[in-house]
């Protein structure tokens, strides 16, 4: 016997077994009215492959991702009335993310208020430390990434 | 006369006027380190094409942009060992957007500590106002996009 894994609700979204406010579809992507907004227009834009993570995602889905994305923030800016917003995407659970398939938020920052809150604390890049670093994480990435 | 607008920090960045710690670069993307970290490996992704937001991006450029970023995302994750991460993108000044020139930030969130903090108040979405909404948004996402 072969387990599946469950579906996703992202994956039940997407072959229509959960409904949703749909905005957008194409053979890779689907995108849809977050059903908790942040702000009116909160837009989550999936891809079709069940992928858990950002990195875990194929190329072609994911370059199939990143051509819809712009479209996307048009159609809700010009729906919204909107002119600024950002995108979230969040890996793993204490990142916040809760829907275990890859999603981009695309939440609108009103000028009457709403939208994401975040908080900012950088520190200072150590110029040695960042070669360092820089370094390995391009080893990473080397013929074909 | 014409004027040309004067190039962002990261155009001149890309073009090495200004030095950064270089993690990936190919026709269409270059990614650095931040130097102002929210943690270890805190890595900008900027396309090369010059726009501002995402939303200005060509089709070309974001699909790019889109398959680079999970081979980043994966050789930051390996580089500094966390698992976990968050992708955030601002397009606007209200939204926190500093640099006008369209950047993803890939910010690791270490078990130890640090990353983006991310302050979340939903609303409920409405049924007959989702609908009505998504079919607007949908009216601009007509062939073609």
């Amino acid at each position: 016997m072969i387990l599946m894994p469950e579906p996703s609700v992202f994956s039940k979204i997407i072959s229509g077994v959960i409904p949703s406010h749909r905005v957008y579809e194409d053979d890779h992507v689907y995108a849809f009215l977050d059903i908790g907004p942040l702000a009116p227009g909160h837009t989550l834009v999936v891809p079709k492959e069940p992928a858990v993570t950002l990195g875990e995602l194929s190329d072609d889905a994911s370059a199939a991702l990143g051509r819809a994305l712009p479209r996307i923030c048009r159609a809700v800016c010009e729906a919204t009335g909107s002119t600024q917003y950002n995108l979230l995407q969040n890996n793993g659970e204490r990142a916040g993310q809760v829907v275990m398939h890859v999603h981009f938020h695309i939440i609108p920052r009103p000028a009457s208020g709403g939208g994401l809150e975040v908080g900012w604390t950088p520190g200072a890049l150590d110029q040695s430390v960042g070669a360092a670093l820089a370094e390995e994480i391009a080893s990473h990435l080397g013929a074909g990434g």
